[in-house]
């Protein structure tokens, strides 16, 4: 939809029905992560492309694409098409049968993934992707730890939460809600070198020192998995440096770890690549997605399986499964949105947003924003790690910020929301993961926002 | 869709296309459960009603609802229409917004709950519902322990599966992967009891001290929530005896625990009532629900909150969340699911089915069947305790059967299908869970195969 005509189909403002719905809401709607009687959550009227609106008639620019998921923007009209087909055809029917879309999904996802990773267990979202990844590489290895990296997130329930390496980790372990088999190690960051690194290369080697000491010392044969975020999302748009994951490879293979992948924010063309694995030209034994597989329309996730991991379950029962594994809705829809992001080149346009128009802009902002002290990203995939002082880099809000120590990111957000722009902020970052179809007068309208909202910034900095 | 429609909108065999879907998915598709290469998946075609077929022409009634979720039968046309208009209107939106159909789902789904519950954390099905509520019950009392029966299923994530007290669990366990602050303890059965109880009222006195005893020596002040199918599902169809629940109620209170009440089968309309509980007046802390809020057309699930553990999260952030938590196109789905069921009286439906067709029907093949050792049911949940020798109550193959030892069980099943009718079994039971909206004719049409097929069981079975 051109921006013109998602414009016309905004309905007038609404207060009252902004009202109904933000009532209802606090009477009866139980929020993530959140303090319920600290939150008022903005109702949303609707969405189109690469923006969504209110009910007073403000609209916004996603540039978050919702929780990094809305990869193709909001209501691409093919897949709600498609989505209302199949929706007539046949919206559901048990994991144990065969059914056209569901085969049709898991062909077109594994023609997309590296070589020899050719089967798909489909689950419902990310979380249940990465349970199960981590059941096949216990069962396939015989072992039960699994290795993650601090600054990551791979979901809510008991065993992704423990596999998490950010402060959403910390409630569900006090309470006990854990899977105990679990180790942590530090990943390549550069600009906050755990290693005392001062170049990429440096940064690579000694990450893989690091890691493979860990692996020495929790016990080569414990350990069945090592699980990356192939690009860091949430924790911080985290670009491995060369080598990193093609040593993360060796390491596995010489101790017969299972390398999980975790592409549930990077995959899907997020990096400009259908799989952000294929930048390092590395084959993981699992990958886990979710998101960008149908653009989060109807819920969908999945691990896609290497042929040794599935040649474990010819004759040997895999002991998980769900209700709707591989909906056929939502597979109808993955087909449909993968499709739509070939014939629109929609992967390769991300790589184009990410290098002329996205990264030339935001490496801009660096050389003119005191509080930009550094700007990653690939793709449609960025974060500006903002700092108190580009000196000593002291990050503008610390570590795991909530409350009225985060004052000066809320008041950045703030200032972006006043400018039409939606941006996500974690910590002390300020993250820009547009739709991969967003249009360049789009991206630079946006841009523009957050380039003033930077100033806001500015005044928390040394100059 | 009346039978005739039905029939009419069913293409002509396509034996190609069966071929095709097989391939696929057996070359792409890994399935939950299985050996893989000891499966061959039945391609569907399509479905309507209570019925669904496949590309050879042959028709199925659905006496399973697939896995007992398909409540209202398959491609309702009035949830078919507004899955077509929400996917015009707005497919997906973050969980931190509020959305129209979001807070009007919630609040119908409180609105059926008992008094006191009255928000609603949604996920994607019912192992994030249960995970939830474990999160919840073990924050609101600061401690870790849950306490859970054995013959039950809780879904497939690290918690669940470590809740879930049938086989399932083990390879889990096995490989590591598993929470460990769970108990198991018996619940009520009193054909197989395990307190050496002879009547409905001993069974839930002996069962009550014995969970007593299990919370003693676990120590009181370590357990968060005892968490109980209402009514056993996928292991039994276990009906607790008069008395038990308000006795679990009862203790919870006295201890301070948190009463879980596990509806993801056993809830909306399933028993007859829009909830299990309902039957038993009794009111838990936390009601996790899935399958039947939207019969699966959509994933979704959620928990319903107590008053009183949402106070707790009011100004404490609660530690879980997920991408998908309320999605629009899902709770659009339940909005118009729960608005059928209430229009076309198909709770009532139900409990009348299981009143006056599939309770006195198969009451009396446990007359004239010699294998068949108790029928037990509510509504339009149904099992048939198989059995070699009514006099001994031996099963008819052992608890956990599966390969040559479950040849009796899977002879009854093909028999079944060989007459049209796909009824679930489970170990020595053969489980019959129809739409709640299945017709009279069609519910007679359906008893009348399995009563063909109960004659298979008998050969096993001492006359
Ligand atoms: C890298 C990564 N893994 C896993 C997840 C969990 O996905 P879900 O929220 O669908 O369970 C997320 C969600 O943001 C994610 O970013
Ligand atoms: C009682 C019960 N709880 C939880 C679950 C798990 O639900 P899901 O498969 O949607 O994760 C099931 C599934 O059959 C169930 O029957």
């Amino acid at each position: 939809m051109t921006d013109t005509a998602a414009a016309a189909s905004r309905p007038a403002p609404d207060p009252d029905g902004a009202k109904a719905v933000s009532e209802r809401d606090r009477a009866h709607v139980f929020h993530s992560w959140s303090a319920q009687d600290q939150i008022s959550p903005l109702p949303i009227a609707g969405a189109a492309g690469s923006r969504f609106w209110d009910y007073q008639g403000n609209s916004y620019l996603d540039f978050a694409s919702q929780l990094v998921f809305t990869n193709i923007g909001h209501q691409h009209p093919k897949v709600v098409a498609a989505i209302q087909q199949q929706a007539a055809r046949l919206c559901t029917i048990a994991p144990g049968f065969a059914n056209d879309k569901r085969a049709e999904a898991a062909e077109l996802i594994a023609s997309y993934a590296p070589e020899g990773l050719n089967r798909v267990f489909f689950t419902n979202a990310g979380a249940d992707a990465i349970e199960n990844a981590v059941r096949m590489a216990r069962i396939h290895t015989g072992r039960p730890k699994v290795l993650t990296a601090y600054r990551s997130y791979h979901g809510n329930t008991a065993t992704a939460i423990s596999l998490t390496g950010d402060p959403r980790r910390w409630a569900n372990e006090n309470a006990g809600h854990h899977d105990g088999n679990v180790a942590h190690f530090f990943g390549p960051y550069l600009y906050r070198s755990h290693f005392y690194a001062t170049t990429p290369e440096q940064e690579a080697e000694r990450a893989l020192e690091h890691l493979e000491q860990t692996i020495a010392f929790e016990g080569p044969n414990t350990v069945a998995a090592i699980l990356l975020e192939t690009v860091v999302g949430t924790n911080g748009i985290l670009i491995p440096p060369p080598g990193y994951l093609a040593g993360v490879r060796a390491l596995c293979d010489k101790y017969g770890i299972v390398y999980i992948a975790d592409e549930v924010m990077a995959g899907f063309g997020r990096t400009g690549a259908w799989f952000a694995i294929d930048h390092w030209n590395v084959s993981p034994d699992l990958i886990a997605f979710a998101k960008g597989v149908n653009s989060g329309y109807v819920p969908l996730g999945g691990v896609i399986i290497s042929d040794a991991i599935h040649d474990t379950f010819r004759n040997q029962v895999f002991p998980g499964g769900l209700t709707y594994s591989g909906h056929p809705l939502a597979c109808a829809a993955a087909v449909a949105t993968i499709e739509v992001m070939r014939e629109e080149r929609i992967v390769e346009n991300a790589a184009w947003l990410g290098e002329h128009v996205l990264g030339p802009t935001l490496r801009g902002f660096a050389q003119r924003h005191p509080s930009v002290g550094e700007v990653r990203g690939i793709g449609a995939f960025w974060a500006l790690d903002l700092v108190k002082d580009k000196a000593t880099r002291e990050m503008l809000v610390p570590y795991g910020a909530g409350g009225p120590a985060a004052a000066p990111m809320n008041a950045v957000l703030a200032e972006c929301k006043k400018h039409g722009v939606w941006p996500f902020t974690h910590f002390n970052r300020l993250q820009l993961t547009p739709p991969l179809n967003m249009t360049e007068a789009e991206a630079l309208e946006g841009l523009t926002a957050i380039d003033k909202a930077l100033s806001v910034a500015d005044e928390y900095a040394a100059a």
